[in-house]
């Protein structure tokens, strides 16, 4: 039996040895937001992606206490799994761990939503740069003035990330992205920031500011971290989230979520 | 036998009585700009059209002296069914005629190159609006700084065409036109004019002008009178076009030519 990367990956997180981001590792495997929910909650929460669906595209749902996710990954044990979690209780931060089980019940839903990090892989290997990458920064994320479709308690801003290209790649971007639904696909938006209530695109919201040059166009792609918006503001009894960039690295390859 | 709309327009385009411009008449089906060069220039206008096949995708190439196309339509005769024809003699716009039976030669090659009113309507089918069929005018046209790769005596800059689109629909316009490479593609441009050599929007080199609002982003196209540009400049012996807007209509659906 060979042992993949992803594998070696995955007991090292399994183990508690690696606890960092996942950008870069297992760079040909699928990567996947992670929101932990109680029963009582998920039906809204899963009602909430289905609504918003460029934002929370749902890779996989599990059964209620159940911490395995067959559909991602042979053995996959979502206690164990990703590198670092965050622990909420009514919207705060209480703990981050490396690994749940102490904190698992038989009522917790898990969900994986797709990640940027599958259509920036697509985008590199078609060649484009990636300023973010070039810089070793977190991509640029902000609010905008995109309203979600709620679903119970859960509601707010839409969340997305900004990439700058030329326009020539900025098209090549739109084209290529648009075969990954399931990972935000598609920008929602391209060229001025005010036309969707970004006031200043030196000052993300979220993750680092990168230069727009002037003969390039910001495209504006939906974001894994509005579902975390929106909990944040629902402010729930219990949640746990994976920490920003520590991903669940899946079996799947970014090539199997391709559209056509 | 049932009698189509393109058997019907086909008939009065051939009979003489419809001389006018092609847009919306059989909006199904692929209409071509047509190119008809001697034998002697036909492989350079070929290996031109394989280098620059955006702006001159070649639908049909004719055997020469065959002044059918079997492969666009079950009868379509070249030297009677578009409604009206340019006569060119080395460069120089000689005649206009709607019948050019008796100019054919046994050494012309017709070309037959994909037209944009396929991927129009395919924007249309997606429910975008289009401002200069809004506004009944012909769409703007701009000469670029974007050089086509020459063959030959064929060279010249790359003809655009400009339609403005919001952010939103000109991505989906990106997606829209991408399924259709054999009538121009994708854009090729999309933002600052001046990145391409184009000054003043307002003043477009063919066609006519239509605004561009401030919430709007000017989309471009590579156009069909890039070859046409191409071919004034090589001054060809002989030469005979289309009238702009006058193009042939063929069976073939536009759906056809949808690549995925």
């Amino acid at each position: 039996m060979t042992v993949s990367k992803v594998d070696i990956a995955r007991a090292a997180i399994r183990a508690g040895t690696f606890s960092g981001h996942t950008s870069g590792i297992a760079r040909d495997h699928v990567q996947g937001n992670i929101v932990i929910l109680p029963q009582s909650l998920a039906s809204d929460f899963l009602r909430f992606c289905q609504r918003n669906p460029k934002p929370c595209p749902v890779l996989a749902v599990s059964e209620p206490g159940d911490p395995m996710l067959p559909k991602l990954g042979r053995d996959i044990d979502i206690r164990t799994d990703v590198p670092r979690y965050r622990v909420w209780r009514r919207g705060e931060l209480i703990d981050e761990s490396t690994d749940i089980r102490k904190l698992w019940r038989d009522d917790l839903v898990t969900f994986v939503i797709g990640c940027s990090f599958s259509f920036e892989q697509a985008l590199l290997d078609a060649g484009l740069s990636l300023r973010h990458i070039d810089q070793n920064r977190n991509v640029a994320m902000y609010r905008t003035n995109i309203q979600t479709e709620p679903a119970g308690p859960f509601h707010g801003p839409m969340v997305v990330s900004m990439r700058p290209l030329r326009a020539a790649d900025a098209i090549r971007a739109i084209q290529v992205t648009s075969r990954f639904p399931d990972v935000h696909g598609a920008p929602v938006h391209i060229g001025d920031p005010s036309l969707i209530g970004i006031k200043e695109l030196s000052l993300p919201d979220y993750g680092d500011a990168v230069e727009v040059m002037r003969d390039e166009l910001p495209l504006f792609w939906a974001c894994g971290v509005t579902p975390q918006a929106a909990i944040t503001q629902a402010r729930p009894e219990f949640c746990i989230t994976h920490a920003p960039g520590a991903m669940l690295i899946t079996d799947l390859l970014n090539h199997q979520l391709a559209a056509f």
